[in-house]
């Protein structure tokens, strides 16, 4: 492969991964350290012990990328296959090698033991083939070069693997990747879906550009991931930070936030930025509201209390909405909810208030007011916004969206 | 392939799951239904959105596996190209299918919007593929069978992969795969660590068992797999039955649900089947503790309302709790997680109250009370039970913990 981005892929070998017996976090740190040194992983694998299927996926992994890790299948077992499938893929026999079997000899004299024959194995190497030294225990690991791709095959012990990684695979790899630094940066988008905001983006969404963005969503978040490369860090950095402008350009006030904020953060680091406070009054979502914003650390400086009204009662007595509210426009109202954020507001005595009130599900719902609807309200000094929303699919899902929904409203509030 | 055991494999497309930013649960979800069919997985691969890199490990499945189950890549974004790599693979072109995209232009009009012109493309098929159903969400999956082996794709959102794996892909694989029965019954234990459990079980734990028991663990519920396997149902189901004795037997009041019951659902069970009501009042938890109870259907016939009281106003004019016992012991005391128990069920009329008080982090520890301290008060027409605990590591752990140890004291205090 030529002049273009190094990258690589994974490979696990063994059939305790894939029957669910051990999770496998060697995949997981190789990529991550990978990833570090600016190699971007464009697949990975895990095949059960069988020679033919590892020798199958080392051809294909060269076909990919050009830097592939192996890990595991080095044992001194029958089922530790990985050895005869590399010579396999590369065309040639294994051999012993002298100085690999008297290395692995005085390792078992050393802790006392005899060696079993069983062990001789791990002496041999696809003819060829360099070695790469563990230090911390009898499997050697194999390094080799096919189809303009390096292979590094290393123990499946994860602490050997580690070792041996940092020790004689990622100084190598350095070299090999250098010229090239990733800048990543991810935005934050809350009130709009995936297709809508691909839309809006059009072009910079498109396949093999640099910087790349990718889009994925999760519970109406839907994160912009922007990846830059180039030959410097801070030419990465400028090409990020040029894309950044283009997308909220394109996006305003949809963008709520950077790389790992979450709504709850952003709301919180308003409020504290300038000296408000909060109050919740909830009913479908049933202290989900409250829980998200007291899930960031130093709540206590701007959220002071909050609701769970389930019951008509709770409404009433708690935050003072009239009952005679409740019985005309019924518990689920634009009117209600209003009055649940505005009782709390006043009740705290705080700067803004958030009251809630829908159908959750899966029962309760009717063909005026289904499964789904939820009216939200927003009361501050100056004025109050209530909105009406179908949310879909599950209770669950319902009251995700409306407690995301609703501190999204609060966002764009403060920001009024 | 031929009279042999039908095995899998599974391939996940994304890149954000390479990139690391998603923990693929898919694979491991979909490869655990798998095994309790009797279908083992011989490899599993994850690929980026690169149409040719799909279509290249749909080709290397097909040579090892009988069935493949491929997630993600099916939504509407120019990345999502599962679609057009099966077409390659098939060696047809895609067709729209009006059905199709009537069904997905129907759902956006029940959801009050447009349907953007990107979800068009998930109205496409390869020509001559299989639709599966998606009940869920927009994206159908695809059915197709090539080289004697059966391909299915599903969409990559975690909820409506389950839901379609469930609906359609187990059912046709369980015929496929016949001849084996397995039945599974999980036990849901709380209130020891996982090392306490599996001392306590002993040989139970054993493996190469069978029955077989399997241990994890997450956010301090102790979850006990149990898997029989035999020539037929109602044996399978025996055993599984006579090995939930000896559990139970082992562990006592520990266990406190099965299958997938969380303690939220046990609790508001044995509430519902005894007419009484709950309320909550929370500090460190900030809401949790009613989420979870609200989580559950129906909880509105047994939950009445809860508080977050975060500040010490909040604690004293919501719950009457005296000013004088926060000044004398301090917020976060037995004291006052009492008062604010006893201060809950009083104000609600309700049957039992919870109360809790504590320090959730980072910031606000002391030597005497440090991060993690967490007073638990329950309060009931028979008298009060209020204890102390320190739980460990960071915010989120220690309010989970927090949450889920209250619901289980109460659940101990309903029984009793």
């Amino acid at each position: 492969m030529s002049d273009h981005v190094k990258n690589a892929s994974i490979v696990s070998i063994g059939n305790e991964v894939l029957s669910g017996r051990t999770i496998d976090t060697n995949a997981a740190h190789i990529g991550q350290q990978l990833r570090l040194i600016g190699v971007p992983v464009v697949s990975t694998h895990t095949v059960a012990d069988r020679r033919e299927a590892i020798a199958r996926i080392l051809a294909l992994t060269a076909s990919e990328a050009d830097i592939v890790v192996v890990t595991g299948g080095l044992g001194p077992t029958d089922d530790d296959l990985t050895r005869q499938a590399f010579a396999d893929y590369l065309g040639v026999e294994l051999e012993l090698r002298g100085e690999l079997l008297a290395a692995i000899e005085a390792l078992f004299q050393r802790r006392g033991w005899e060696m079993p024959l069983k062990n001789r194995i791990q002496a041999c190497m696809p003819k060829g083939a360099g070695v790469l030294t563990n230090d911390w225990g009898t499997a050697p690991g194999i390094c080799a070069e096919k189809d303009d791709t390096l292979f590094f095959a290393l123990p499946g012990v994860p602490r050997e693997m580690r070792k041996m990684l940092e020790a004689s695979v990622l100084p190598r790899l350095r070299d090999f990747a250098q010229g090239q630094a990733v800048s990543v940066r991810r935005l934050q988008c809350y009130g709009a879906g995936e297709s809508t905001i691909a839309e809006m983006l059009g072009d910079a969404m498109g396949r093999d550009r640099n910087p790349l963005v990718n889009c994925t969503a999760h519970a109406g978040v839907i994160t912009l991931e922007i990846v830059a490369m180039a030959a410097g860090e801070p030419e990465a950095q400028a090409m990020v930070a040029s894309e950044e402008g283009t997308l909220r350009g394109l996006l305003g006030t949809l963008v709520y936030g950077v790389d790992e904020q979450t709504l709850a953060e952003v709301v919180g680091l308003k409020l504290a930025q300038s000296g408000r406070t909060l109050a919740v009054a909830e009913s479908c979502t049933g202290g989900l509201v409250a829980k998200f914003i007291t899930d960031v650390p130093g709540a206590s400086g701007y959220f002071t209390r909050g609701w769970t009204t389930y019951s008509n009662e709770a409404k009433v007595e708690e935050l003072g909405v009239p009952e005679k509210l409740i019985e005309t426009h019924g518990a689920v109202s634009a009117e209600v909810a209003t009055a649940m954020a505005q009782g709390a507001r006043q009740r705290a005595g705080a700067d803004h208030a958030i009251g809630i009130t829908g159908i959750a599900g899966p029962e309760g719902g009717t063909e005026q007011k289904p499964v789904g609807l939820v009216y939200i309200s927003v009361d501050q000094a100056d004025g109050t916004t209530t909105s009406r929303h179908v949310f879909s699919r599950d209770r669950s899902s319902i009251r995700l969206r409306a407690a995301q929904t609703s501190l999204n409203t609060l966002r764009l509030g403060i920001d009024g």
